[in-house]
């Protein structure tokens, strides 16, 4: 397919070069910064644009990867209202197209991205959603040139799916950043703790993580929660996190069995 | 060398194991649950005790792995107070054993262990501590037989490493469990979130958590925070563990590059 690509933060970067790779054309990048759409756009072999009425006019598919806020004032500036169009937002929903956007749907790849991190896209799940079923076949035929993992989800449960993805990705990697702070404390190394992170997402791979849980507040240890609470006087941020997420915990399990 | 292992939870059973499958005999396995201690015995072809007073008199190790407030009180049981003996708790220091211990120490393996999960010793960090070095020497090669990772951490260090540990994989999971409630309540799959949860683990095992942080609070996104409090206001726990957690993160990341 020829592809124009609105945008070139992580998720843009990341679907443009799975696309590229995998035999779709760029036709352009877009981004309002020079340095970013011109970078992209060089490692895509894409034409690239800064301006929104610069969009090119002849694309089978407008993908739009930009921050939620940016993709509706996007909308009046795609020269070609019927043709494919999608979104990449967790938590945008499909309304946000107006109804002269006749092939609109939405394209959400579940998965963290980063600069400087392969990601095997084949096994990102793709969440995908349209207003009927001639649209959802045309996703579907063109996101399966990059994943085997296919759903369906509409907007509403899109926006959950993403709620959950904040706990399960930013929030476990924010219990990652005060672990390591911790540790930077004690002039500990983060090293130690490597193959705990592992084991713990390997874990919930096969299990559900509530029958994984373990530790002092799964276990009602008060002592040594108490100590954990002391330790962290100096940190009444991370005492609070502490103190509210081993209630939660304490309320959410039943009695050990 | 012959092990007195006391104790049958997930930390004994896991060590038991391993250290049997390494060559070691494990003499006699102690808990005063009768059908604890029977199974582990049978499985590491070991004798069994379910009272303090019938521990083995002659052991070259006695290993503890008790609950942390049960440590102290098997201690005036331990028949020879000058044998080599070991606690493997992350919280309770070296100091829980009188002087008259002569040999003592603590060997604690900082992994989760789950029963029917299998681990892989060889790469568990093992945090090592005595009073001399003959003890360190003891320890050491005793240690090294079951894991290649071994580091000497002070009572102090370890009970930091332990509260750390806490955070990167008990809080961690309950993100996970959190996670899974939202997606139930939508009646969608935990499996949407498994290569999330992989990649948020793969991602710091070469970088630095606080680098790799992403989501709606580090991009200071205050539309989606909104979203996202709202669809929690059912739930004013997991409201105010989202709440919390974001403050974090913004409070915790400089601005975005």
């Amino acid at each position: 397919m020829k592809v124009v690509l609105i945008g070139s933060g992580n998720v843009a970067t990341h679907l443009g070069t799975a696309l590229y790779k995998s035999g779709h054309t760029i036709l352009q990048v877009y981004s309002p910064t020079t340095l970013h759409a011109k970078r992209l756009a060089k490692s895509l072999k894409a034409e690239f644009t800064t301006e929104p009425s610069g969009l090119h006019p002849k694309a089978d598919l407008y993908l739009i990867a930009l921050r939620d806020e940016a993709i509706g004032e996007i909308l009046p500036f795609i020269p070609d209202k019927t043709a494919l169009i999608a979104h990449t937002s967790g938590s945008v929903p499909l309304s946000i197209f107006p109804k002269l956007f006749t092939n609109c749907g939405v394209i959400y790849p579940l998965q963290t991205f980063s600069r400087d991190r392969k990601i095997n896209i084949r096994s990102v799940p793709f969440c995908l959603e349209s207003r009927n079923s001639s649209v959802n076949n045309r996703l579907a035929k063109f996101v399966s040139t990059l994943s085997d993992n296919i759903h369906w989800i509409n907007s509403t449960e899109r926006r959950s799916l993403h709620l959950a993805a904040v706990f399960a990705n930013n929030f476990s990697n924010h219990m990652f950043v005060i672990a390591e702070e911790i540790l930077r404390k004690s002039k500990l190394d983060f090293d130690l703790l490597r193959p705990l992170i592992a084991e713990t997402a390997k874990k919930v791979q096969k299990h559900s993580p509530g029958e994984m849980q373990t530790g002092p507040a799964r276990r009602g240890d008060s002592e040594t929660i108490e100590k954990h609470l002391k330790e962290l006087a100096k940190n009444p941020d991370y005492a609070k996190i502490y103190k509210l997420i081993s209630q939660s915990i304490e309320d959410h399990n039943g009695p050990l069995l």
